[in-house]
């Protein structure tokens, strides 16, 4: 399997500019996906799309009521609300790490002239599998002079975005000039949306799709910031990957290839030779995959290896020594005596004596593509989400439909989603703080008996089953219960395999705040 | 002014279908931007860029690195990290608000096929203004039989969304089928970027533009709750503006024009009535502008009247009663019956009774144009933004650059981030809780006087100056000075006013948090 990887890896990264995301995320489309060789705990209720065989994310997807998928966007998946809930929440995850690690979120354009693609390098080697965008006046050239007609094509011809990078470059070019040494590494990030034109016939769910996010960013640093770029990047994996449970993952150097190569002996050396401490640094595992680095710079990628041995390719640190000349980048860097004595002054004299350097890019993804990050997570937790991520973390169910009770679950329902306090702000016109802590709360109000309503919100794999009976309307309480247990790999605790527990609605809302602090 | 207007709102919802936002969007692009007519407060620092003039959002977002506009992608925007803070913040005050209005996110593609277009009007009545979009390889269609050709073309031509109803009746569409009656109304939220093919001689800064996001929703809801989702809208609006401190706005109703119009008079009639009703009950002023409704439904648009006089068109609340029946949207319905007793049962004997009834849609923007809306900020608050919305909240600025004042100068600018206690977390392997609020913070390293980095500070309009010396480092304390006043119209308060302030870090952050929760 990994050879399969690899090959299509290589032989992308040999014609492809720049874009270590792209080999890594066409070469994902090869690895089949997540199979779980855990048998469900007993007693769980059976995922009837998957019964019996591994889980499937399409189907899981499909039960759950994440997505949907059309016609007339093959490939653009369409989020239903609960699969935006989820969506939102790994960026917002992200995001709120971003402030820890030095990052600036960036927003930038969906098309770019054609002119763009050839600074990149992607005209010439990544077209195919772009989309171009033209304005509808452009279509009735056929009338025009040739001369018109190619004026109007350079104008009016775009291509849709498949990467950031690009886009990055035009930002940092812009505040070059203001930098000062101190303000390196400059890190972008970015969550737009992007397109790649795969073939209409192999599109699938979340794993092969045509519009698709990253947690994507671009480093600019200098060439002796590359060794602590990396450590911190490792690091950030780590962290992240932790928080989700998933099976442990092992990092692979791809280093220079024997030739076609752009950039000096010296400087992959040295690059080389700083990832490989920082490989050293991160405690973690790692190999090596001689000769098989991108032309433009040496890359990590983080293989994951699920529990039927199956691997994914995920987050990436590719090092880029080409975008940055093909755009004009630089910096004002002290002269080799300054550098050499490790001052980096802003004493004028000593920066008359300094030069302009071309930065290093250091392209990286954390999750990678978001899409295809919740296909793994959706087969990894098979449906039963951890609270913090869960499009259904409750669901409030009164055990009679009498008004009385009715009228106290509606309460509840408010008051552990986080709504309660605020309720009378709607008229005292007064905005909900954004520091509020809100939760995916639902009530079911149909009729019927209590416990084919419990039974049915198992099914939904809602987190926790909150009764409401007269005896917690007289004592002001809920009875909370957990709805199922996960195993261990997905990051079940001892806490949830507890029964049903009285407690008033506040404590159930402090508790929902501490399990999301937690990312449990 | 406000003739030319309603002019070309008139012009648009006569031509276009569905789309009421298209044509207060286009028709804003005619509105002279804001002016102030207050001086600066004095002893306030010039801005430099519009001394003696009055403020121009190009200008200002230039002079404090928010955005740049660049030729490769025209009308496209390119947001600085520090334009993105704005950007981000504005869309989760809006997203936070979501929870208490009952509105679920929904993420949905860039493109679609020519059918879907077809199928909602735009095709026919609005393709001029969108771009189209191709797979690369449907280029080499010259050498295809014609019935190849046309099969490549229907399969690969897309257009690039202009506005995102369409998609959201997909959804719809998917889920209806599952819909009990209380399920309605179904509110579906996004922020997708959007694109509209504008003259490239036309574009300029964050007002016309190619590009651009909407806070945009679709209510899908029986004709019986229109009154109340109408008067829901009409808060939010309400709520939502209070907290900019803008000047006040009006609400305009447009009625069913004389011919043309889709439906019933009686239709028109019941839904113009609940409108003037939500309207009477807003307490806030509205007229009337009879006829000048789109020919698919009525509508209520807010011009804000800035203080020289000007007017703006922002948010907008448009009912429809033609894209639900071009897409065959219906939901279940009680029988007349039922109806008229107000039961919304789901007696399975009840519903046997009832038939499939169509929904109505409102199309609504609370801020419009987020870009637009960002536009007018700046020149409201003429670069001085208040706190909550701030990309630069508070500087740290050391007295003198000893090693003891730099370290502390550098916890400190930590700990009024919100990541001070959270330092260790790193190394630990714990990530940041999404809870944590953190907040911009720089701190100025650079040597010179205490005097000069103030007066720099001031001048990039921080809101808080932090100062740090060898009796704070002592007494464990900062020295907290507002850097600039605001006036009364901007949202100032009195507690700006005040000097510096000795405090500890803990206490800086805290009340951080809290003029943040206030939106201050």
């Amino acid at each position: 399997m990994r050879r399969s990887v690899l090959l299509t890896a290589w032989r992308l990264s040999i014609v492809q500019p720049g874009p270590h995301r792209m080999s890594s995320f066409r070469s994902i489309a090869h690895v089949p996906r997540s199979q779980s060789r855990h048998p469900l705990p007993p007693g769980s209720p059976k995922p009837e799309p998957t019964s019996g065989s591994p889980p499937d994310h399409r189907l899981l997807a499909a039960a759950q009521d994440l997505l949907i998928t059309h016609p007339v966007s093959p490939g653009s998946p369409l989020f239903l609300p609960h699969g935006s809930r989820i969506f939102n929440k790994l960026t917002n995850f992200i995001r709120s790490q971003y402030a820890l690690y030095g990052y600036e979120e960036v927003i930038t354009p969906t098309i770019y002239k054609k002119s763009l693609w050839e600074t990149s390098g992607h005209w010439e080697n990544y077209k195919e599998h772009m989309f171009k965008v033209t304005g509808w006046e452009a279509e009735g050239t056929e009338q025009a002079t040739i001369g018109e007609r190619e004026r109007i094509e350079a104008e009016e011809e775009f291509g849709l975005k498949p990467m950031n990078c690009p886009g990055h470059c035009l930002l940092f070019k812009h505040v070059a000039g203001k930098l000062s040494l101190r303000d390196l590494p400059v890190r972008y990030a970015d969550f737009s949306p992007l397109h790649r034109n795969e073939n209409s016939g192999s599109l699938s769910g979340l794993t092969r799709v045509r519009r698709f996010h990253q947690d994507d960013a671009h480093i600019f640093c200098r060439p002796s910031q590359i060794s602590q770029e990396i450590s911190s990047t490792l690091q950030f994996i780590q962290t992240v990957y932790r928080v989700f449970h998933l099976p442990p993952y092992k990092l692979m150097l791809s280093t220079r290839p024997k030739e076609g190569y752009i950039g000096s002996l010296e400087e992959w050396d040295r690059a080389e030779a700083a990832l490989k401490a920082s490989l050293d640094g991160s405690g973690q595992e790692w190999v090596i995959n001689e000769g098989d680095g991108a032309f433009y710079g040496p890359k990590i990628d983080t293989i994951l290896t699920d529990s039927d041995g199956k691997e994914h390719q995920t987050a990436t640190i590719q090092l880029d020594f080409q975008l940055p000349q093909r755009f004009g980048l630089n910096y004002l860097a002290p002269a080799p005596a300054a550098e050499q004595k490790g001052i980096l002054s802003t004493d004028p004299e000593e920066l008359k004596e300094s030069g302009f350097a071309t930065p290093v890019i250091i392209h990286r993804a954390i999750l990678g593509s978001l899409e295809r990050f919740m296909a793994l997570l959706i087969e990894h937790y098979n449906g039963k989400w951890p609270f913090w991520l869960s499009p259904r973390q409750a669901i409030v169910i009164p055990v009679a439909m009498t008004d009385e009770i009715v009228t106290y679950a509606r309460e509840v329902r408010k008051g552990i989603s986080g709504l309660s306090e605020e309720t009378g702000r709607i008229n005292a016109n007064r905005p909900l703080p954004m520091s509020r802590r809100t939760f995916n709360v639902d009530i079911d109000e149909s009729g019927g008996l209590l416990s084919r309503k419990i039974r049915a919100a198992r099914t939904k794999h809602y987190n926790y089953i909150v009764v409401v009976g007269e005896k917690n309307l007289q004592a002001k309480t809920v009875s909370l219960g957990p709805a199922f247990s996960r195993n261990q790999e997905q990051g079940g605790r001892e806490e949830m395999e507890k029964g049903p527990k009285d407690m008033p609605a506040e404590e159930v809302y402090q508790k929902f705040v501490e399990l999301e602090n937690e990312y449990a």
